[in-house]
């Protein structure tokens, strides 16, 4: 139903329920808030980028050029030094410079490239539970997420083929443009997809292409250098061998500042235009100065020591939320939980009749006990795989080691409370 | 026709004729280009930047929060600033902080206020000639762009009345979801709307809305600072008793720096969630660590004379060009161009028969004498009042007094040479 006198657009925009939640957390700052995925304020690269502002503005002439307009696709140079953040595998042949483009954060990267595939009313196939804004993206695009069931290995090749064989069977198999998966430590689920899945679902996706409707498959590599433990798995682009079929979107946002919001994407060569004359008529280029500035971090070699230290402070504050976890959660009967190789989230399942949204009481219990989660169900698709009413999404990106753990036992305390009835 | 395998927007998005005359001026460097509407590089404010950057630095905690997300309509103290820039004249209501939208630049605002408002069909009435790139956003959505006759004080009102009507009695009026206009200094003509046009425009917008069709005003104030004589004009948001119905948009791009991308809009209250639901979808905010640059900027003062100084530069730079056209224009038959009081641009005007686009031999001319300028058609609305083929955009803020003269008297060359026949 259309706004009246507002677009389909601004009807299909409506109704984020994470704002609600945020709204909650700005309005009750005395709660521990488990539920953001924003990154520790603590470890944000104060000295860094300040170096690499000093070393730009030493030469005025080049500071000059930072604060004029730049191309839309973004900062050659930058996007020179993205192409070896894929970290291909020696001898692979890598993307032309032409094929990286820069945008605000990662996000933009998704939604330019849905722009460019999804008329209202296509699908994109999406681990279920997946990134809830990008749920929202596909919402405002008025287009359908369609959800994939999902293990500790992430989407699982043999239910999306299922998933593709009852949209053809419901003849919609000509809807479906895209597989949209976070295969490094997943938001939210915490997991990462081993390379044999990554292949199957490549081959999948190359497999269900026709001629005039080709699947693409968008890796969303945001949390990829956020890997505290275990070796390192090649982006998907590498087993893409024509280069037709993945999409890489990459962020600074987790790595080093979502402030400065650069985010890019790696495309193939068929979509370089379309997603540029998108952005051309949207933004017209994302500022050239934070293209600059993360250009000048990574030529003074600034950029994989941050990680680095990224690395040690966020696997400090996950150990606390696992120790935590096995301490406050152990002794609760069916109560579970991932235990991620990275990234900023850990995902708990409850007993099946324990619901973590609106509906259930938990929620208000925890805030009682002084605590916020995201329930697990705003992160599943509309459609396809059912949501887990009985999940939550819990995140130790911002809260200190102390916070973690009065948090957990404040969860702990409000979920016993909920299994006992005496809520 | 949508492209293959691409959705509608991708087909819609094609075929901006600028981004061909860009590639041009990029290939052939020794042309004096007349054409590109960028700021002169050597007036960009690393001075003032720099300054801003280590007052900010030297509150690591301010810092640090600047290189966190932000919220998604912006950082709320520089949207208090911008309610400054509007200067409305003492005694009347001002907008609310939470009508004030950060934006990246304001091509992102006019972006998301049509995607509020219209639909593929919808159109969106401008002065014809108006500025090109919104041209191209407004095609991006499917939407269509309908020219209203302007004379040397911008939109006619009596011909916006007459276009209403001609729509009405094509059964087209419920298409009609807003006027745009750049009342200041317009992108291309360089002409401004005197007070009463600005009244009549809101007063027949509001005239022809209907209980469920709001007829929106956009007023794009992006060169209104940039005036070098006569005296400043209320903005449109003033003559809007309800504030139902002109939306403002403003960017420091012209006036500080197109590299940091810092723009904004102020809207009536119905639009701020529709505009920031599609903004949060979309790129989940614009860089914090700029708009707290920018907010330092106008805390420590060095907006204002940072404006001053460019005045200085570019009226001095206009002087030339209208010098150079008096010169090298005056003496040829049927020549004619506008006056600006402020701005980037000098509109020309040729005999009937010469037509500056691609149909015709001045462009290839002029490239041979060495000098490229915009092609008047490319700045007019698709439907209405027809394009006038005998006009060029004359811009002066890249090139040097030097170029200019000798740009203006390579082009005069060129009109002769078309004229005479001889080309």
């Amino acid at each position: 139903m259309p706004v009246q006198g507002l677009s389909r657009r601004a009807a299909w925009a409506e109704g984020q329920p994470i704002s609600d939640l945020m709204a909650t957390a700005l309005a009750n700052p005395q709660l521990i808030s488990l539920a953001a995925g924003f990154v520790d304020q603590q470890t944000l690269p104060v000295g860094p980028t300040h170096a690499a502002i000093e070393a730009l503005v030493a030469t005025p002439e080049r500071a000059r050029r930072a604060l004029q307009y730049g191309i839309t696709p973004g900062y050659a140079p930058l996007r020179e030094r993205l192409i070896e953040q894929l970290e291909l595998p020696p001898g692979l042949p890598a993307p032309s410079v032409e094929q990286v483009v820069i945008t605000a954060g990662s996000n933009q990267l998704l939604h330019l490239v849905c722009e460019s595939l999804l008329d209202p009313g296509d699908i994109v196939l999406c681990a279920a539970p997946t990134y809830l804004v990008f749920l929202g993206t596909l919402g405002n695009l008025g287009c359908r997420s369609y959800g994939v069931a999902t293990d500790r290995q992430g989407m699982i090749p043999e239910a999306l083929v299922e998933a593709l064989e009852r949209l053809e069977h419901d003849g919609e198999l000509s809807r479906v443009k895209a597989i949209y998966l976070v295969p490094y430590f997943d938001n939210p689920q915490g997991v990462s997809m081993p390379q044999h899945r990554r292949e199957a679902v490549v081959e999948i996706a190359k497999r269900w292409s026709r001629r005039n409707h080709h699947l693409h498959v968008i890796e969303d590599a945001a949390y990829r250098l956020l890997r505290y433990e275990g070796d390192d798995i090649p982006s998907m682009w590498t087993v893409d061998e024509e280069h037709d079929t993945v999409v890489v979107a990459g962020t600074f946002s987790k790595t080093f500042s979502p402030g400065l919001r650069v985010g890019w994407g790696i495309l193939p060569e068929h979509l370089v235009r379309p997603v540029c004359n998108q952005k051309g008529n949207i933004d017209f280029g994302s500022p050239n100065f934070n293209q600059f500035i993360m250009a000048e971090v990574l030529d003074q070699g600034l950029f994989m020591p941050h990680v680095e230290y990224l690395r040690k402070a966020y696997s400090r504050k996950l150990e606390c939320m696992l120790a935590a976890a096995d301490r406050e959660f152990g002794p609760l009967p069916g109560v579970e939980w991932v235990r991620p190789q990275g990234g900023l989230y850990v995902w708990v399942t409850l007993p099946e009749e324990i619901e973590t949204g609106p509906s259930g009481t938990l929620q208000d219990v925890a805030m009682e006990e002084g605590v916020l989660y995201v329930p697990g169900q705003y992160c599943f698709p509309l459609e396809g795989e059912p949501a887990h009413a009985n999940t939550m999404r819990l995140s130790f990106g911002v809260p200190t080691c102390e916070n973690i753990e009065k948090g957990m036992a404040a969860l702990a305390r409000a979920i016993r409370r909920v299994m006992d009835g005496g809520a």
